[in-house]
């Protein structure tokens, strides 16, 4: 913790993590795995604490505060199974051929850790995607040491996580700075921490703007080095007609919920609502529009983020061709976010890119297409996503086969009939998607392959078994699946 | 093939590897296979011819230019067996859990290519790092189109290989757009490719200058987009006293071949050669200066490599503290580059950043240190590097490990008693490295990993399995390995 951070602060805290680092990439998994699961452990110990503190900070209701607390600590121990099974390191081994002409050397690989990371916590996830969040926890497990730029719309909550790491820390006996935690609310102090020679990588999750700031910052250095931000994303829905023929009031349930789910303050909120013009779309929006009008606003998370809220909406309501088609029928008091659904004109919004701005919270757009045609050069408008949803009849799927195709290529994750909200921890997992979705498409920030962001192959060649890691002995000490040969086992070489 | 290249032609081939790609994409892995082993065949077929060109463009003698035309095939041949076997999409199932509160939904991951992408070939490999190189085979396998943008030095060579992958492109059937060819020498060329907003990835190797000002060029776009680029690399060799007390005399000859190979113009060229002052360090560099003496001096890639040698070469003569130690003892006649080793002090190697600048061609500069210490600071003052060699006794590797950790931070390979250059193309390569070496040290651009570098996941949530592509049907009909709720089989689901 740091109560003043200038430039010299900042030099000694990435000094402490890249001291900690060299001790802490040198513990055998098992060790790492133990000391995600005290972390885990100790987060949990607090929970009562913990909720209660980030409620204070967030306005977020305390049953989803314990969800995400949950979430959290499952995160952690994900991560540490994930590394004592150890497959992960992607363990390949080409045996030496001294009878080819010329001999074919020995050569190994596996994945290592990239060094000192920084982690920037995220306003909308206290727990799950701050100070103890994924980034944190696929960052450690994969050897690395963090620096955790604590969010300044949460203080508190961030440094009592970080009190809970410090416990583990001790328990654990791992490195004293191999987590640690700057705060403040100077844009300076991002850049000073993106910018030092001895960062390897970055994590964050927000705004564009905060976004695309690291990215140049990284870009400024003599070394560049990856940023992973995951940054915007409006997640198209795409309802066609013959479901909307069949499933309207379903369909309109679930989408209410979904849109004003946690004041539509998540990542993958359902922003574009897409359908042709028609009895069917005009039936789904109304009956989406009665459950709005049931919804109650909600508080947002601070008053910046409920400002900004009331801000892009009053700009977006007064796009020419724009229509309200409902609002909670409840007035919203002060830091609540009352919900809004509109709808354009398919022509409107292509010729507007206003309409395609996201609008964090509980509002969506729906956009009325005159014909296929019209909905593909929507879709085709876009920008790359975190989600793209299908909602479909097999019917659907068929009739409209040109437009699904298209509408696989706009996003890291693809959705049938489900809303894109709610995000599953785990191995298939992709939180990820085409630029400006997050800036490398080729990684996801939730699941155990989140992990892969913090590390980079290196090749063994000519080495003994003796002074090979664990990972690539010929014994297979560590029982991992390895490429031997070309071919995937488990068995010893 | 374009003889005027425009930004109007460019637009228009663009457009065109954007309607191949959204056909090839398509096409089951057997055939995208079979295509490359076509590529292949036609190479083959061309072999005399090719090689013929080849040498005349590029002065590399005819057995080095068909053991490089039999890498490029081989190269081609080894990306079909790897899609053919196909698990290199990286399958990945977690089921649905209905009984889970809430609902658990099926989540399905899988790697697709990302789109058109640029290739741009490189001078030095005129087969395996050009048109039909290592970028072109890896791309293409992925799913990808390519643009390649043919290396002004062996243009006839570029064109005559891409006329065997117009012959391919019929025989297999394939869209005729799969692969393109572009020629000129302007750098306008480069850019308008790299910013066109239909490319979405970039291979490069090369200089410093050029590959940094791709990455300039991706990075001034609306969307930017991944640039893989190899750069430049000294490859730094350290030997430890042991060995040399031992095997002085195997070691000068081993890297006098390796400096002087292909007259230095490798990426892996072993650039520094380290050690601490003493008897044993003074012996080898003697008997290397022995070797070095005899060996010819040989013709360079083209005139201006040549002076670039030349130039380069004469600047690093003039540095304070530099002597030379020995040089061929014949004269280079025209665009020919006589080798030379140079020596300096630890001291003036450490306060003169000019020693560590890449001198292209058989050249090597062997770093003199007082003791480990200064072998410590020498090593790192290093910036990344593709490889990093060993050169030690079991003894060595005991008293200097400290040393030894160290020369595992710097580089995407490491050696341990063998010379750099050889780069083995198979699974366990790394050929890559930290900044600047290449521009994203996750990712190799020899063996097959290669792929990785033109492929995102996608996740597909709540998708029947008759609309699922193959590697994710529950059937598993490709017979991948694939990872089933944390586990990897190749069982169906």
């Amino acid at each position: 913790m740091m109560q003043e951070v200038t430039d010299f602060t900042i030099d000694s805290v990435m000094q402490n993590a890249v001291s900690a680092f060299d001790e802490y990439k040198k513990l055998p998994p098992v060790k790492r795995a133990a000391f995600l699961e005290a972390i885990a452990d100790e987060i949990e110990k607090l929970r009562g604490q913990l909720v209660e503190i980030a409620n204070e900070e967030t306005n977020l209701p305390l049953a989803r505060l314990n969800g995400e607390l949950t979430r959290t600590t499952g995160q952690l121990k994900m991560f540490a199974t994930l590394i004592k099974e150890g497959s992960w390191v992607e363990a390949s081994i080409d045996r030496a051929d001294n009878n080819r002409n010329p001999p074919k050397p020995d050569l190994r690989k596996m994945l290592v850790p990239l060094g000192s990371v920084i982690v920037f916590g995220a306003s909308n996830f206290p727990f799950a995607f701050s100070t103890a969040g994924g980034d944190t926890a696929s960052a450690l497990a994969s050897g690395c040491s963090v620096v955790v730029k604590g969010h300044p719309a949460h203080p508190k909550t961030s440094l009592a996580v970080f009190n809970a790491i410090q416990s583990a820390i001790k328990i654990s006996s791992v490195p004293g700075y191999t987590v640690q935690h700057v705060e403040g609310s100077s844009n300076n102090i991002g850049e000073a921490l993106v910018k030092h020679r001895l960062t390897k990588a970055v994590g964050f999750t927000g705004s564009f703007k905060g976004g695309t700031a690291l990215v140049e910052y990284a870009h400024q250095r003599a070394i560049p080095i990856p940023v992973f931000a995951e940054m915007s994303s409006i997640n198209p829905v795409v309802f066609y007609p013959d479901t909307l023929s069949k499933n309207a009031a379903s369909l309109a349930a679930m989408f209410a919920a979904s849109v004003t789910l946690g004041a539509g303050q998540f990542c993958t909120n359902p922003g574009i609502l897409l359908g042709i013009k028609g009895e069917e779309f005009d039936t789904f929006l109304s009956l989406l529009g009665t459950e709005i009008n049931k919804v109650l606003p909600q508080k947002m998370l601070h008053s910046g983020i409920c400002t900004s809220y009331e801000n892009s909406l009053a700009e977006m309501l007064d796009q020419k061709g724009l229509q309200v088609v409902a609002q909670s029928s409840s007035e919203a008091k002060e830091m609540e976010a009352a919900a809004v659904i509109a709808s354009v004109s398919a022509k409107d919004f292509l010729s507007n890119e206003h309409f395609k701005e996201e609008v964090f919270g509980p509002y969506s757009l729906a956009v009325i297409c005159d014909d296929k045609e019209q909905l593909i050069q929507c879709l085709q408008s876009l920008i790359g996503q975190l989600t793209s949803t299908i909602i479909a009849t097999e019917k659907d799927l068929s009739d409209y086969a040109d437009v699904i195709a298209l509408q696989h290529t706009l996003a890291g994750r693809i959705l049938l009939n489900n809303a894109p909200t709610g995000v599953e921890v785990c191995a298939s997992m992709v939180h990820g998607g085409p630029y400006p979705a997050t800036t490398d498409s080729r990684f996801t920030s939730v699941g155990t392959t989140a992990i892969k962001r913090w590390a980079r192959p290196i090749c063994l060649q000519n080495f003994n078994d003796d002074i090979l890691p664990d990972a690539l002995k010929n014994g297979n000490p560590l029982n991992i699946l390895r490429l031997v040969n070309n071919v995937y086992t488990r068995d010893a070489v």
